[in-house]
């Protein structure tokens, strides 16, 4: 069997075509026309390949070789297609078209593999607000009353905006993995941080994905004129969620280098040029490898808030929208890939710590889980400059198929 | 002639109502449905009490008595009739109905009054990012083509919204104020601060107009992932930004207490949850009495915005969209004002500063200028919430009235 580069390169120049805004990076928000465009043409050359697809109620894409068929155990590997606005070609869909290019290049050597080929519906959480969904309901820990709560831009709900891309929302709960099918998973992914690249490592096995908090605060001031409001009079949402921003970045570093915690959405209300805010919403992400370290953090970000929002005499509702914890990789599942490594020639291949969360976070609890990294120029991600290098893309594809044949 | 105070109630009551926000205060951006409802209201009424109505071609309606003609000179009176966001009821309205109620009490007391009405079409700045369009045009300071590269929410020019409503492009700049035709311009207003309310001051006279000056701050950061870009490697727009909002806030305290500055518009992108913003735009309002604090504000502002983004390796476009100068009022107006006052029993009338710019500012150097200043509760404006006493605004049209019947 043999991993071909070039269709690698090939297959990413045209997903990343498929974008709501060309020549300014990937725009794939899940369940709109862009992102069904990449997800049938994986499944289109899939099928080329010999393989056939199903669509699970939660909208992820299984491919699997029409000689290996459904009832037999396999290695599951797979990400996402979905983008952030104007994010990398490389972020989710290196993960897509490594088992893609090993499923055809299985067909030219005629070999029939154990290998599930997924395409996830919406990680990247942009989309409705909340992160990997598609993994989420298909393991079986998002329900249909959760996910009808969701809305994108449109307003409009992940059951009813997936309906057209096959969401079923009264089969959310109970189309669920069956593990027996599954020997594990194995996900491939651009690191999409510095540490790699800086210290010229192309691939490299994750042992441990970083646990995440997530919460949406909103200020409440009050609105009033710029011009004939005296400075001790007001009540500024917005100078008082600066303030936040701005101690709140301090927060990471007293814990560990590891620690991260980005402020990445800010609505102001009214948001007009002569008008003191009223209500300010912004969101919070805080990660950490260390389960001790999120649950301090998480603690001392509600202090903080709470002490500016007081001195300034305004309020504010912290709600916390999501809680990760930080979770171990499948020990098995690491030894094959470096004894595959091995195999495959590559000596070295250290094991690293995620800082981003992927799927195989959602899916470890229930199948054996490892992930694979690729490193990114620079650390740059989420940015239509995100690139990793063609070659050590395949090399992830080789360490893959080695572990999926042996 | 017998100023009536319900009626005066019931003008801003009913005009309250034509918002685009119907119980969540007064949404009247200029060249709307609601504005037009409003100045309609306003010209239909004045027709009543037999006056008659002309729109200049930056779309300001001008309203005399019938009987009293264009071609003399009169006093000039009047105020605007947009809101921004969820504005209050007394904002600008007050400064129209005032007149109004004089117009129609000089027709049930048969009396012809040299006083002409003016509606000033975009005060407030909030429709297309620039304050008092209509003034500024009919003064002959905004031509044709600055008007022309302005867009309000939707992206159309003041000069096509307007049409409809009377704007006539190419004769900006040549339709202008003909200062004979005007013994001088008294404009009411509420003070839109708590200083007046406080000292249980109903009415003052105003003898200065704080200054302006307006930034549009860009930072240009790196758009890169929440999760695996340690903290050391981020270059995050949206920290940089609240660093100089919090920065700023402390500035106007340093000059003088009547100096302030507001951050009122902030948008972030992407503006996403797991996504460090690399572009964050928001706008700077600054204000004084002293043109001195006004020169040394801008320059302390350019030069922290410069400190803050350098030392975090990101840049900054700052651009001044509006310098307008501290304004002095005219003394003989402010004299006539007094004198009226005393006149009508009022002793101890007291003078004071705008902190808010008003169209008066853009005026002052072409007719004799001054302003009445009716108090509001607790300085609450540009909310819901303002409140002015309706007996107050009667002070007030008693003022002016015994100004233009002398």
């Amino acid at each position: 069997m043999k991993i071909n580069a070039d269709r690698i390169a090939g297959d990413l120049d045209l997903i990343a075509g498929m974008t709501e805004t060309p020549g300014n990076g990937s725009g794939r928000p899940t369940f709109t026309p862009q992102w069904a465009e990449a997800r049938d043409y994986v499944i289109k050359h899939a099928k080329d390949a010999g393989c056939e697809s199903r669509i699970d109620s939660a909208g992820n894409v299984h491919i699997r070789q029409r000689d290996f068929g459904w009832d037999k155990s396999a290695w599951l590997s797979g990400s996402h297609i979905d983008s952030v606005p104007h994010g990398g070609k490389f972020d989710g869909v290196t993960g897509i078209v490594v088992p893609l290019e090993i499923l055809r290049a299985a067909a030219e050597a005629k070999l029939t593999i154990p290998l599930e080929l997924i395409i996830f519906a919406e990680e990247e959480g942009t989309t409705f607000n909340l992160g990997m969904l598609g993994s989420r309901a298909w393991a079986g820990t998002l329900s249909m009353n959760q996910l009808d709560k969701l809305r994108n831009r449109d307003g409009i709900s992940p059951l009813d905006a997936g309906r057209p891309y096959g969401v079923v929302a009264d089969q959310i709960g109970t189309d669920v993995i069956d593990a027996k099918n599954y020997r594990g998973l194995i996900e491939v992914h651009v690191e999409q941080g510095p540490a790699m690249w800086e210290k010229n490592i192309p691939v490299a096995i994750v042992d441990a994905i970083n646990g995440r908090r997530q919460f949406r605060c909103t200020i409440h001031g009050v609105a009033n004129h710029a011009g004939s409001t005296p400075m001790t009079y007001r009540y500024d949402a917005l100078a008082a969620a600066a303030e936040c921003i701005v101690g709140l970045e301090r927060f990471p570093a007293m814990l560990s280098p590891a620690a991260v915690l980005t402020v990445g959405r800010i609505e102001a209300k009214p948001n007009a040029l002569n008008v003191i805010n009223d209500e300010v919403t912004f969101s919070i992400d805080f990660r950490s490898p260390s389960n001790e370290h999120l649950e301090a953090g998480a603690k001392a970000i509600r202090q903080a808030i709470v002490a500016i929002v007081s001195r300034r005499k305004l309020t504010a509702d912290l709600i916390e929208t999501e809680v990760l914890p930080a979770v171990n990789m499948d020990a098995g599942v690491v030894s094959a890939l470096k004894a595959a490594a091995e195999k495959a020639g590559l000596k070295d291949v250290p094991t690293t710590y995620s800082g981003a969360l992927h799927d195989a976070a959602i899916l470890a609890s229930l199948l054996p889980t490892a992930m694979v990294f690729v490193a990114s120029k620079d650390g740059i991600s989420h940015n239509p400059a995100e690139l990793s290098r063609i070659e050590d893309i395949a090399q992830a594809a080789e360490l893959l198929a080695a572990v999926v044949t042996q």
